[in-house]
């Protein structure tokens, strides 16, 4: 019938899989495992911070930190989800974008089970999960929006696996650095994380160096001096007159 | 005067009370005891599942299962949830919905020992409450949508006691089964609690036979070709041609 | 397969379709047809008005009047809709509830047109709508969340035809009367037509007077009086004391 | 008896009205007239400026000018509004803050036309309004948060007339300036209203300059050199070295 | 260049610092020390309450007593903080608002240390924090709106220290008397603090006595005499007649 | 001294700017110009569309065709979109993500007289936008979330200027097409370009013809049957059995 003629003739498949991905050096990956997000977000100058509502399901929080393998999944949809379970490899993170809506999880108890057995490194999803108490027995890291008792649907196109996707401002890429804990997620492109990893080190000493500074003296007077706050506050006009 | 026969006209009374419900056999009720909402859900096709910003104020969460007495409250009302209680017997849920605004809770630490000393297995509601130590005292199951010290207004009509009411998708009538626990919420028409538990007694023994084959096998082979994964996301296209 | 078994012993159909529905007098639907929303939610007491987001998609909004057939659909589906349009009548409000997500819409140009060809009076959900300029072009009324150029996605069960659904608070029946202006949507609960009726018109005629009055004598005291502003204002205490 | 006791001996009446206010300037007010208002807004350096969701219900939006008249009214509370209307002067603003919620309006037709009679230059709130005819009809300016079908409920403390209240961060206190366009509202200190006309005087005349120098120039270079675009992209490291 | 010196001439400066606050009597503020929220705000009557978002990032909740010292920051500013923690006495309280955003934090590890260390009582902000196990380890207690990996911006303009204030509905100004546990905020302005400190000492007392009754008894058929729940429900209409 | 040491060495610039982009075939660009967003999204099996949210500001709205140029923007940047303008060539459509807040707008009126006189074809934003009466003036087409009378900041790192950038599940690189009407907002990546375009071209044909038969026959059983509608909403079971 012509009606599936034209659909047939659609420019994109409903669903498009890559099976592949291109992993960092295991090395780089190592050194980001006691890297806190705050740091590696500072190095990455604020860049590729995912949203903040997007938390920890377990109490204390989980880290996560390994090569990500992406799902664009609509609401609903584990079809990529298990997909990317069968591809992933031990000490991937399964990011899955596109997932938020209130009516339906992304995975729950039996899902998270097989990521664990996969031995996958954690789960990033801006959707919800169900069955907490399997998935906090599964010990598995899970940082997502929220708990519902809602099922996902199995099946719902259109998705992509291991396509470039979206969480609020970020762009994750399949083999991108995701490093998650207390304070959230950030994703670190996968060619910047020598740079990034010589930034970090350097964040983490003076961080320690001002903390520890300030429980010896007790004094705050060198920290207000070095940010300039009196000269900002009273220095003149900015340069701009657009308004 | 002519202003004041106008407002006696109208169709509909301030506060309708309807005194009595007709409660679900308790044998029923007491099946659904250890039930993970989750599989209620399931059971039910997703079906009557509540709003995922609808949780226990207790850490860990408190299970809740009973028949429902409903309260459709104007927000900041408390009169309607105080009649409820005089007219609950020991194993009610009270259902208080319409109350969501952030402007005050729908009850606090006296209400939640009201509720205690009545007997009443839990309170579900879509608004706030109050003086989260008070409840925690109390031990009074209590599923909300947050806390505030903000007091409830007391007498705010409109309102209904055992009318049929909303929250999110979900249409909770007096007498129908509430199940709370760390997942969320769903409410079972009294008259599917027969069929529900039969099946939801087939999907735990599925999912812990899932589990249970995956601790074991540490494999996830049997799943993926049980769920057809390949074939659907090789699948031909939708028979669909509105789009 | 084990496993389809415990499917098909669920408890609950995917789809649930009830064919038929009763109406309401053709006479009292009528009454109805120039009356504005603002005075039958009155006559109800706030009771059974829609969320304030769902609006009129034409500028200006156009009126609905009709009984509703109801669809409680899950988001992206379109199945139960078009059966919808299969079993309504001439004159019938379609009311999509559940069907809220931002990733697809509820109908477009194509279904608006089925509608307008089948006599449908209008549609009403608390979802999507696409296809603007078609929907324009047929003069089907619609009330809905917004506008996006997303599709919806054909079959995406659960669902049920005329079953009791929820939009907002609003306990939605089939066979109960739809009105919507620009103002918003309100529900008449189909037993109350007639008392609704009587307690409008005395509304209608009530503020007709007070505006007229107003224009007339450019005086306000009146109202202030028969308010009793000054006596609230200034009043005793409320009656409870619980906080 | 001993409840009630306790009740009246609170530190705060349910409702308090002061009834006098100062008023700026008529002068000064007069100047305000034609002013945009995001030139008020710069001039003031961004502070003041209501949320972007208050906007005109009129299409297009009436402009509203004139010193506040302010109320803190819980949502659905009319009654201070009206004391506000008692109390107002002609060329009043009526500001009423506090009444957003989504069970009620804080005004209709009626009161519309009772604001009209008294010469009230307009009304702000961050909450909703009613029969949208009505108020078209009245010619009454108003900036409201949406429409709804929903009644106020009268009586619902507790309340304040003429405090300062708060909209989002601004400050609004009787006496300030109002000034509402098409682009939103700000609120001007009264003590400021002298220096912020100078300033806004000149915003516009340089604004205009610019888009007059486009028109005829069709350069964009002068602006790009004058916000010193290029400098600041590559410029140096900030000098605070918190983060 | 002209666009500078229009600059220069605008009404408010970008930064706005008052040095100086009148602190409230010692003594009354250690009256408040043990104080519930929730009862500090029925005291108000409602008034001067913090939107519940505002939680304690300390698990369980730490509560706050002092003084405020205003910040109304633009989201991102961390300058007008630190010159707020050089400024602040022991025992002051920081209220930093207008920070909401989801781009940012206001402060994190390093600065929370720095209020530690000038023994500072706590920090209240709309908007959110950082390092949340530096913050836990500070022992510093911070009520926000949630946690980010998310560095602030350093130097934000515009804004002002010390400044009238607001969150929410409250208005705070510096001097007033921010009380903060697990239920919530209210800020309490310095002139009602003796009024207040009454009030709340007989609504504990009567909320203790009701409590214990309730245990003792096992009967709530004083509470609802006490507060008319049959009159109130069976009464007549409202005196009003606008709608 | 160190901490600006540390400030320089870390892995990305605060800004960074990429000034060529590549441009699709212009033959393929004009393709578009008349094609509804809502085929393209189709085609495009509903990826890459923006949020509903995003609507032109004119009424009615105005199409925008164009390769975008891209901005990655912190909250309250103009400064990278004055750079946009100036490397934009005439026909380019500038998208400014992660400008979403409420403190302030991405440009006004002064910025779309400077796009304008430039040629830019249109802008699009996930943030809000001032001055409208100068936009309206300026017939420069913007679909943008809302308006404010809230100026920009000027110079708010961290940003990019033609990197790949994400607005809600959309990503958006340099040179893809952007497509924007009264439904909304959809982003084609240029290697598609060919496909989707004859995709489109049978999309519309069908459409056409579906609602053309309409109106000719009056009858919606041919799409009925073509949806398959009785046969879907009886049929078997999915084949999964994860839940």
């Amino acid at each position: 019938m012509e009606n599936k003629r034209i659909l047939k003739e659609r420019a994109l498949a409903q669903y498009r899989v890559h099976e592949t991905i291109t992993r960092p050096d295991p090395e780089l990956v190592r050194a980001f495992q006691e890297y806190p997000v705050a740091a590696v977000s500072d190095a990455l100058r604020k860049r590729q911070t995912l949203p903040f509502q997007i938390k920890s399901v377990h109490v204390p929080a989980r880290r996560i930190v390994g090569p990500a393998v992406t799902v664009l999944a609509s609401a609903g949809d584990e079809l990529l989800t298990l997909k990317a379970f069968q591809l992933a490899q031990p000490g991937d993170v399964v990011v899955i974008a596109g997932a938020w809506n209130d009516q339906s999880s992304v995975l729950g108890g039996v899902m998270s089970w097989m990521a664990k057995v996969r031995g996958i490194a954690g789960i990033v999803t801006d959707g919800l999960v169900r069955d907490l108490e399997q998935i906090i027995d599964s010990e598995l890291p899970i940082h997502a929006r929220g708990v519902t008792p809602l099922a996902p649907s199995h099946d719902v196109p259109p998705g992509d696996l291991n396509s470039t996707v979206c969480i609020g401002q970020a762009v994750v890429r399949p083999g991108d650095l995701v490093v998650a804990d207390c304070d959230g997620v950030v994703v670190v492109p996968s060619e910047l994380l020598g740079k990034v990893r010589t930034t970090v080190d350097a964040i983490i000493a003076r961080d320690d160096k001002w903390i520890s500074d300030l429980r010896k003296t007790r004094s705050i007077d060198d920290i207000l001096e070095t940010c300039a706050v009196d000269a900002l506050l009273t220095g003149g006009e900015r340069v701009c007159s657009l308004k």
